[in-house]
């Protein structure tokens, strides 16, 4: 085989220095390890057949790896949140089992047969749609990111929670299949006045939010599917809108309307909520499209190192509402050094990026960060950054630096410095 | 908004001739439909918390979307396999729980804890490695298809079964996160003398398979993550081999040992099964690249057309072992004319590809086929040029041209033609 001066041959190197550094054991040693010498009880009975399960489950062996809620956070689980496991996960991808929830009035248990999208207000024609209705329009498949404005919000005042399936996992990123919002809007028409629209959720909140028309007649879509399937019930099947890159608040669920108007409608969770309070007591008015984000998965507080120095694998995620991101630098001295992180998969605007930074850990404690850069140059902020800004009265639209400072046991914990 | 001479007017101007191929309902009309003039009980109370579903499920009423097998084709079904409800999905991404399933000895149920991987044979170091180890290698993100050697193995003798789940739906395509194997290989130190890999599994089967070396070292990964959660226990939890655009039989599950040799093995899997026997009674050693293929999932006869006349999408997936599919011709005249689908979707090579094509039915029968090139130049042959080739006691390797015929009714069958 080839052979090329790199990592691989650092690591092979250690392997020579028996026990110092490597992290496989050989074979001549291996033959204490119960787990070679003798056979497994899989090895030697037969597994359940094709037939067991028509829809598949995760290992027994993968139980903790599930969305987490965090019961003082709200006063009923039917208006809260609950968080995706980022720490359990790799790639992009989040599984359609495992992508975080968000509620006003817990899920709608919709029956397709019985659901109509109406679009009314300023349009030519006032029409009614069956969800067969919807399957004619040409269909699009996309990769984005859902994140919840509120996500990191609890950060605004420093460190609190320890885990950043907690303090980043208001969020997923899944490939939706769906119609173009601007193709079904065009068989009603959109008058010349309609300059907003106002979808609506089937819900018991009727959840509300107003969009301006460029957006909705650019990327918007209705979706139907998500990594492939039907979406899921808290996921707003049988349709949901999707308005890319912008606050989850917006996505509507259960989609059952969408008025055109010629302004915003100002609604509840677009003035009492999902607005950013400044120090002078003034609220800034629709903060729409989420900015550049990034935090490391691994370690982190739920997944501490569990090897000793050496080889080691730093991973995280990034994200942009206004496009891809190219790159992410990371540090583990707390920012006295910057490394240009490792990108890897599939790179798509408005969608989660997964990079990696592969290093050997000397076994002495850490600080880590990670910060995003996006496809338009905007670099992610520091949170006092953003505070000097804000101020600090400030819950949403969190995308400050996140730090985990790793001891030398690989215990992972939420710290805030500089 | 901006007006263009699309089908989106086509559209609206359908709309503005009541009822005669408008697919939407004026909001007038509509007054008599229940579902627009009562409320839903999913409107007027609370549905579950985010409590409720750690881990969640599709909706109930998509219960019918699920993996089947066919009870007379094996004699048991922890010797058998299951199929991929592709008509039910939509984009490029199989979810992990409709992810067709292929068994040899039931599924083994991995204790991660207990699983080891050995690296042995002509190696410098037999090294053993537990699933933290191998989580210290730099980690990559890439979606494939995996595609069973006997998928449309039954059409071989004519049209046989009525669905693509069945005729077509021995594939699964999902993003994989895993090491390269090159990388593992690398530290243990493959000898000159090492061309060919022997993978091994840890089930009661003990699958193995001979690989060359070649691609052993260019894009063979050890995989980890499916869809950004662990595999599942049905695809090889905890590791599975990916042998990216071969044969599905190859992606060793449950890898517990790779055995580096001279010379291929010869095992049962490469000789008596997954060969081609053609006419003259000589077999076909080593039929290891899946050609390019293609089916349409939309209509077909588990997905008939439930809808009149007028706009109408048909669409299906195409992939190729080979490359990527930069094109998909469709007919639905059984070849008299041809037009190029719309491929939508991300592109990879050696993934599933999505096409649609958006047409207006005239509401008479038609035979639809799809036909897929791939970025090689190779185009999808028919099922007859590949018995002329082969001859017809072929069991794998199948990638002719399916034919659905569909009614006036849009009902759809399963026929071959010309």
């Amino acid at each position: 085989m080839t052979k090329k001066t790199t990592r691989r041959d650092l690591l092979r190197g250690g392997l020579a220095i028996a026990g110092a550094g490597a992290f496989a054991t050989t074979a001549a040693r291996a033959q204490g390890d119960p787990a070679i010498t003798e056979l497994q009880p899989w090895m030697q009975q037969l597994g359940e057949g094709v037939d067991a399960r028509p829809y598949g489950m995760p290992s027994p062996h993968e139980a903790h790896v599930k969305r987490r809620s965090v019961e003082w956070l709200t006063a009923d689980p039917v208006s809260s949140v609950n968080f995706t496991p980022l720490h359990d996960l790799d790639g992009i991808i989040t599984p359609n089992g495992l992508c975080f929830e968000r509620h006003h009035a817990g899920i709608a248990e919709v029956d397709p047969a019985q659901h109509r999208l109406m679009i009314n207000g300023l349009v030519d024609y006032e029409l009614v749609f069956t969800m067969e209705d919807l399957a004619r329009f040409p269909r699009h498949n996309k990769v984005y990111f859902l994140e919840c404005a509120a996500n990191s919000g609890m950060e605004w005042r420093g460190a609190q929670l320890n885990g950043c399936q907690f303090t980043h996992g208001m969020i997923h990123n899944v490939m939706y299949t769906g119609v173009m919002l601007r193709d079904v809007l065009a068989t009603a028409g959109v008058q010349t006045a309609g300059k907003w629209i106002l979808p609506e959720g089937a819900d018991a909140s009727g959840m509300t939010r107003s969009i301006p028309m460029d957006k909705a007649l650019d990327d918007c879509m209705i979706a139907t599917h998500m990594n492939g399937e039907r979406l899921r019930p808290e996921q707003g099947y049988p349709i949901r809108l999707v308005v890319p890159g912008w606050e989850g608040n917006m996505w509507v669920k259960w989609l059952r309307r969408i008025e055109v108007g010629d302004q915003p409608w100002h609604h509840r969770e677009e003035t009492s909520k999902y607005t950013d309070l400044l120090a002078d007591g003034a609220a800034r008015r629709f903060t729409w499209a989420m900015d550049a984000k990034s935090v490391i998965t691994n370690p982190s507080p739920q997944a501490p190192l569990t090897h000793g120095a050496g080889p080691t694998v730093l991973t995280g995620v990034a994200w942009s509402g206004r496009g891809s991101i190219p790159r992410v630098d990371v540090t583990i001295d707390g920012g006295k050094n910057w490394h240009q992180a490792r990108m890897d998969g599939p790179s798509f605007d408005k969608s989660m990026h997964r990079f990696y930074f592969d290093f050997d850990w000397d076994g002495k404690p850490m600080l880590l960060q990670s910060r995003a850069h996006d496809s338009t140059g905007y670099v992610q902020p520091t949170k006092n950054q953003l505070r000097q800004v804000r101020g600090e009265n400030s819950i949403y639209h969190n995308n400050g630096i996140q730090t985990w400072a790793v001891d030398a046991r690989g215990e992972a914990e939420n710290v805030e410095i500089g």
